[in-house]
């Protein structure tokens, strides 16, 4: 046997703590698997006599997170503060200088500071590991950054929050608006008290930076990402979707189009007989085609603190038995400029949610207007019982496009919208191959 | 750059044939990713003339793989060649013996000799890796043996085998009945003209060997699975389970029931709306519970020349990167004995499909048979149309039972052969969660 692997904890909410558990509870299976006992000798969080239900009595404490990354005795650093700046930051970096392996399940650092952090991890040929920061337990940066090496991917997609798509799974099921959904999911703790920063897309955006850069072996570049969140998607929107044989998933996309990188986080009405359809609930997956591989899709539990303890363990282990990759698959270096699609040239289906005066010829000018951008529409869904609203009645229709660019729908949109046809802004909802 | 990593490919069908393209192909993101040039040096068939597509004549000729394996002046010996003995053992354990680490996609040698073969990898002190050898593209190796490391694993479960699935998927979509669906795969390549050893469930067994011993920690054990094959499953099978909600689809299971692993290969009905439903036609998927990870599906390209290279390649990147695990994840000397559970002793529901002769009393004299032996029913499914079958008509009858252990439904079966009710042998098809 060899010496043991001493670990140093910054961060112990509730992933921290699981880790400690799992650590505990894993040590003959791990030592058994890596050759070494794994130890954990040192943690730091911002209150030492908080109750988080392990006992860390046995650990040295450190105040500060920076401190035990430089001095710890500690042979790995596991940061799991989170954050993408402020004590993760600079602990995470201060492991670095001092030579010694990182672990997180930081995806917003990684997400924003990824290019420096990689060169820093590989200039001092340590190991920068991340499995937790993507999919909880499901192992997908491994399947990419080890998995599919010997492939060009060409398309990557996944649902990546778990907040969301159990709003919109909710939202499906019980048939009810967005608003009511978010407060379940407030009250069984799957969303936030401030949820911005979920259902506004952007913890799928920084999720969805780390596989295009593994996927596409591109500078990571999340401020390149195209963003809509959920907020504005209706029941009367998941409805129609149903209607017309899809679902709505917030999906984050990266793409090559010949002309640069699509990367967008959406909504997107996907085919109920696509697998990403059936995700349903807290349940994360993604999706991805390679030339030699072909189409893959792994699906898991993307959050919770038994998913990540899991894979912030394996990335302990992948340490213990020596095994290291360049941060993004490729070394820092060597990472390709990202260079950005433009969402107006972006082509597909569209599904377009109207509140639409019910007078006549009102319909006839909307189909006008699609047609006037060439856009051919593959259904028009218009029922009777509308609503009615002060003294006109509104009617709901929904168009669904065969594959046309963007620039033509927002052309056609703004168009519609000016010949006045309209009682509320448009619901715009692309659809997704997925 | 550190020396190029040299290659003896053994077995030059058409996947040793695509792993020559993609190594060629990929040389520079190969090189980038690991720091080595991955150079074939040597290769090795039954007939050096024939063509496949890719130029050899660079490369050292073997009419032995042996020899190649022993003498090679190579780094990594890639078996290729398939069959759990003969020159394929002989040559993998010559390199091993020799201290050369090998990539092998033959789940037959694993399932059969992997004990032995890991005891020599290990002693030695080398890598012996087989992703390809279980669902082609999909990682699903790499997830058991290094992404879920920390975690027990309750049960895993698959749809293994891309010819059955073929084959049932086209019988239901094209409600053929076996023969000809079995017929339709052979002219399209996907079916071997000797089908048994596919149709008959052993190619899932020698797959869930393999996922059996990773997942469990246990001493690899083929010749203790339960096997059934697709054989009998009818279009009336698949009809009624349709009706009922299911789908029909070849699985392999290992379960931990407490009292030993149950390991089995049959057919089963998976409900519809559940993720191992959605695989179809040559598609794969490996569906797992860890205790920490949770839930996990992997789906995608179970065979073929395309998916199989990729794996092995990813296999060969890990040996020129020095990444190094215990073969069935932890050391050969350290596996556990396996211990069997009977399947006799298999709860779950069961779905009974009967031709019964159109009498009175029959279905009160069968329904009784199973209330005799305490199993309840969930659904009885009795329509009209019988066929006439020489002078008595015969109806078809499907049962589904809630759950019940097989030695009640194997005796309940027994019990309504003898009394004469049936115009055919029952087809017992089991229920599963997937």
């Amino acid at each position: 046997m060899n010496a043991p692997l001493r670990l140093g904890i910054a961060g112990l909410g509730t992933v921290g703590a699981e880790v400690i558990r799992l650590v505990r509870q894993r040590r003959g299976q791990l030592a058994q698997t890596t050759g070494r006992t794994f130890q954990i000798t040192a943690v730091s969080a911002a209150d030492r006599t908080k109750d988080r239900g392990v006992d860390i009595d046995g650990y040295s404490w450190y105040d500060d997170a920076v401190s035990l990354a430089r001095d710890g005795d500690i042979d790995v650093f596991v940061e799991l503060i989170g954050g993408e700046d402020g004590v993760a930051r600079a602990s995470l970096e201060a492991a670095l200088a001092a030579g010694r392996p990182v672990v997180t399940a930081n995806k917003a650092l990684l997400a924003v500071h990824g290019a420096s952090l990689a060169r820093a991890a590989e200039e001092r040929g340590v190991a920068l590991n991340y499995e937790g920061a993507v999919g909880g337990g499901i192992p997908v940066i491994k399947a990419l950054r080890e998995g599919l090496v010997a492939n060009r991917i060409s398309r990557i997609s996944g649902i990546l929050n778990g907040t969301c798509n159990f709003i919109l799974s909710a939202m499906d099921n019980d048939q009810r608006e967005f608003a009511e959904s978010l407060r379940e999911a407030q009250d069984l703790g799957y969303a936030e008290a401030d949820p911005a920063f979920d259902v506004g897309g952007f913890d799928t955006a920084h999720k969805l930076a780390i596989l295009t850069s593994l996927a596409f072996g591109t500078e990571i570049a999340v401020d390149d990402i195209y963003v809509e969140g959920i907020e504005n998607v209706s029941l009367q929107d998941i409805r129609a979707a149903g209607q017309l044989g899809y679902r709505i998933k917030l999906l984050g996309v990266a793409q090559d189009t010949g002309h640069g990188i699509e990367q967008r986080v959406h909504p997107a009405l996907v085919a109920k007989s696509s697998p990403m359809a059936e995700v349903a609930g807290v349940f994360n997956a993604v999706s991805l085609a390679g030339d030699f591989a072909g189409d893959l899709m792994i699906e898991g539990l993307g959050a919770g603190a038994g998913p990540t303890a899991s894979a912030v363990v394996s990335d302990i282990a992948d340490i213990a038995l020596g095994n290291m990759r360049p941060v993004f698959g490729r070394p820092a270096a060597g990472l390709a400029k990202y260079r950005r699609a433009r969402m107006r040239a972006h082509e597909g289906g569209y599904y377009i949610g109207l509140q639409v005066f019910d007078r006549p010829g009102s319909v006839a000018g909307i189909t006008q207007c699609m047609a006037d951008q060439a856009i051919s529409l593959e259904s028009i869904i218009q029922r009777g019982g509308a609503a009615r609203r002060a003294a006109e009645s509104v009617m709901p229709v929904a168009l669904v496009t065969y594959e046309t660019k963007e620039q033509a729908i927002r052309s056609a949109l703004e168009a519609i919208e000016r010949a006045g046809h309209l009682a509320e802004p448009a619901h715009m909802i692309r659809i997704e191959a997925a």
